[in-house]
């Protein structure tokens, strides 16, 4: 069966040593993050992920949502944990004191988070679209609205969604038909079908707030002509209490691969009472919040379920008895050695433990990124973070998502046949995890935001507030003895990257299919080195400047750090061979030839 | 919703122009096969794969199979089609005559099991373990048994199956406990519990005949007091009508990730009655006459899931109206251009397609191997295309399900959203595909046996094979003007594998661990360099002496060969850095490090 263990240390270490925070210490709110409170809370997160959530998620798996008449049920214990965790204020972290948040970093915020999906990803998909509605309204909506909406959305007692995709529209949101026509009371009328609606109905909360792309009847054609609206299921009095129903009806759920336990839905709207959110026509602005901070959501889901399945393995490879070691008995005194003594086990367990703990460090310094971009004292500093974390958005996303897939795949092998039976649990977090790489902007679309819109920005200055820091700090440690198995791996691949982004930048100016047909590797380049420079400023700081951490602890990122230089970053230089190659052999078949 | 057309094309180029099959048209039956004939088989082939099997197959994924006191029921409508396909014949192609089968040539079979595999891969389980039985039995058992089993198993009136792992035992069958106990009659009365037993109880036929690993009880320990006991569930007389129910019973039946119509049962022998197949104690080698021939058998399952997974992938991006062609658009007059207009869907699709005609390529090919293994004219002919096969038979295993999971598995993304949903059948394939990397011995056991056992077989003798005929090849054409393309690459990633050869021989001799650690990368480099060789001898034979295809076929050919050699086989390169680096990064940690 698959045990799970919340990777507290891991995660103090990067939150009380790898990262720099004094930066913000002087932000009210976040002067309070002492160290106790810190580790406090993520013991907590620790202790509710193993106790609370993790019980529920292979029976939730098994069991799955139920649909009846437009009523959506949840597994068995759903609704009681969602009121446990909502009343214990787990699902409004980051949100504002002012509604009832806890108004804490992302830094904190997404660590916890990472704790939560391991333990259950189906479960923290109510949560988080809710908190992905919040940010649109919060940041885009007219006051009365979120006086309106936001104290109970933030309290739990009411959760969101986002209803973008159509049957015709999926990535291309140009082709929406929802129709949403102005009444005199200055509210629309709402009318349209919306699919694959997470969390579109569901018996957790009494009311669900849904943030809804439509056109109005004279608007433009094409992504010019959305607009955001927030409609609720149920209409609300101007006292907060729940109205009649609006026109809003779910169809049906869809059976899924996985994330059984999270209900995906066809939502009807037939002249459901909507509010406009934001201006008319610039819905696709409002919804790019929604999904900047939901695609940052869903690359630590990425990283979530990829450590949920290590942490099994490693503990399957350490009690299954299997063969000897090649060297001699390891432990003569048994039947058979454990599977953990094979090199061949331990290179899986190495790749899964080095892109996991790299991918955490990336989402550590990410988030707190996000929070300079937000909280730092000057304007320069702020938009330099905005920048940056508008950059490595797409790579976050789609990186962590790929490793997910592969990690959760290398769970399965560790296990062998065993790794193929639902009651492990194994094959669910390869099944939950794939759809990470789909949802929220394939991960295709992600490298072509990357490279069509995040590269060109301003001539490269995106680019350079990432590529600037990995230089000097090159620079800077270029004649290191003690460092030099980190900095030549990094240099070299950063190198290739530096050259596939020239030949990007001047192809796909003459010919965009170049560039096109070149960015899913791109993206793979750019996460493979975004984790070499986590891994080797691990390495620097741990050689130089240790902190509290068992010298085990240390040694171990030591090594593990080496195999990610040794063994998954020089995938770079295949990377770059396929990309030097141009798009003519992709692009040469005609369409009937396939 | 998912489509299937089997690749008759594809097949029919291969078997009629790139097999030289002459030196096995001397054999009789081989000789009957004219081209009229094999394309005849093939286009039935493909008939009953796209119009008996392949509507079973979702439905079949969805019911799975029941268990009820020791009874298993396959899916509705799986009884019918076998005795339709059994009645048929295509259940006993490669079958010796003596015993009713049909006496073809495995290059045959094996292009006709890709079709019906790609159909429906849990139907063909229950074909495919028979078959595997079959060749046990008629290479090691006493004649008698011969005459009493084999008859009504290639009849498809009985079925078979392979009895080894047990709940303390998968890849190490030295701990194999099952008892077999000496009767005065000659025959064995055997006890134990085995797992895993794919087709191991069903609702298919008349009786099941096991063949079982077990110990008697003087035998000594580890995989050197092994046998092989051929146990049937029911007692055979002498005339061959069935007596009473042997002690042998299902259990229970695993529920898995997929192949959920194929049964995965638990059977327990009681004192069930069995009979010697081969010598006392040299079970492991008949065994492994089971697994070889299983093992290209799993390795046409990746290749045959990989190509259902293309076939729709291709059909829906061309259906798909999503975004513009970055060029402009291509179809004005619709409200979007279809999917494949676009380079990253290309990129996929091309992956696929590169990817699955290289492996067919190589099956086509080894298959020959092994026809000519076992009646080419000479000895030694014989003999070296066996060592061939041979040394092939853990990369072709592993190799072609690691394709099976990578082509699945984009099959889904270019399906989006869609590819997640159940109905569509795309996420039915990579959950088929799994299995396939585990079972007949995981994917990193075929490794070990590569480099463990393969490579310093006769001081490399068996490589050479290989590696002899790519050179000569390499030689030949080293300054051919248009086959430079395919050349050049070819050239580069072959000096790789021959250095990470040569690393392995000098490294492993004094470190076994290193050979290990390196073993999974190595065969992976094998396999891409097998697929590079395919497709460059295509590539050869296409530019100088073209058939009857039509031109858009070599066309495609030669485009989808440019593209494996771009933008593929350049992952030589970092599995080459890898395997260079050693093994110490990754055996450094301790186990409580982990």
């Amino acid at each position: 069966m698959a045990t799970l263990k919340a990777p507290i240390d891991d995660i103090k270490y990067l939150i009380n040593e790898f990262l720099e925070t004094d930066e913000l210490s002087n932000i009210p709110t976040f002067s309070e993050m002492t160290t106790d409170l810190t580790d406090a809370i993520f013991e907590q997160a620790g202790k509710v992920s193993e106790t609370l959530l993790f019980p529920l998620n292979k029976a939730g798996d098994e069991q799955g949502c139920t649909y009846h008449d437009g009523v959506v049920t949840t597994p068995d214990g759903f609704k009681e944990a969602y009121q446990e965790m909502t009343a214990s204020g787990w699902g409004n972290l980051t949100c504002d004191p002012k509604y009832g948040g806890q108004g804490l970093p992302h830094y904190i915020a997404n660590a916890v988070d990472e704790m939560l999906i391991s333990s259950n990803m189906s479960f923290t998909m109510y949560m988080g679209l809710t908190i992905g509605a919040y940010n649109a309204i919060e940041k885009f909506a007219h006051e009365d609205l979120k006086e309106k909406f936001l104290s109970n959305m933030v309290s739990g007692q009411w959760s969101g969604t986002m209803c973008l995709t159509e049957p015709q529209c999926g990535t291309d949101l140009g082709l929406i038909r929802t129709k949403a026509v102005p009444q005199s009371e200055g509210n629309y009328h709402l009318s349209g079908s919306k699919i694959f609606i997470s969390a579109g109905e569901h018996n957790l909360t009494e009311n669900i707030i849904h943030l809804v792309l439509a056109r109005t009847p004279d608007a433009p054609s094409g992504i010019k002509g959305i607009s955001l609206f927030l409609v609720p299921k149920f209409n609300v009095h101007d006292d907060g209490t729940l109205a009649e129903l609006n026109g809003v009806f779910c169809s049906g759920i869809e059976h899924k691969m996985g994330i059984n336990a999270s209900s995906t839905c066809s939502i009807e709207f037939d002249n459901a009472k909507g509010f406009l959110v934001g201006e008319l026509n610039k819905g696709m602005k409002a919804m790019f919040v929604m999904m900047n901070s939901a695609r940052l959501h869903v690359g630590i889901q990425g990283l979530a379920i990829a450590q949920a399945s290590y942490c099994s393995a490693k503990d399957y490879a350490k009690e299954r008895l299997q063969g000897r070691a090649l060297s001699g008995a390891k432990y003569p005194e048994q039947a058979a050695d454990p599977l953990i003594v094979h090199p061949d086990i331990r290179r899986m367990l190495m790749t899964m433990k080095a892109y996991t703990e790299g991918a955490r460090a990336l989402s550590s310094w990410l988030s707190y990124k996000l929070d300079l971009s937000q909280h730092a004292d000057n304007k320069q500093q702020r938009q330099e973070a905005d920048e940056l974390v508008s950059l490595l958005t797409p790579v976050f996303k789609s990186f962590l998502t790929d490793i997910g897939e592969t990690v959760t795949s290398l769970g399965i092998q560790v296990y062998g046949g065993h790794g193929y039976i639902r009651e492990n649990g194994m094959e669910q977090y390869l099944r939950d995890a794939r759809i990470s790489k789909i949802y929220e902007g394939a991960n295709g679309i992600q490298a072509l935001d990357l490279v069509g819109r995040k590269l060109p920005e301003q001539m490269g200055k995106y680019l350079r507030h990432f590529f600037h820091p990995i230089s000097n700090f090159l620079e800077q440690y270029a004649n290191d003895k003690p460092l030099t198995a980190y900095i030549l791996p990094l240099q070299k691949s950063f190198s290739r990257l530096q050259q596939a982004t020239l030949f990007i930048a001047q192809k796909g100016l003459s010919d965009p299919d170049e560039a096109a047909t070149a960015a899913s590797d791109y993206l793979n380049m750019f996460g493979l080195v975004a984790l070499g420079y986590m891994w080797a400023k691990m390495a620097e700081q741990i050689t130089y400047r240790k902190g509290e951490m068992s010298a085990d602890f240390y040694d171990a990122k030591l090594k593990t750090g080496l195999f990610y230089m040794q063994r998954l970053l020089p995938q770079t230089g295949s990377l770059l061979s396929n990309i030097l190659a141009g798009c003519n052999s992709t692009m040469s078949l005609k369409e009937e030839q396939f």
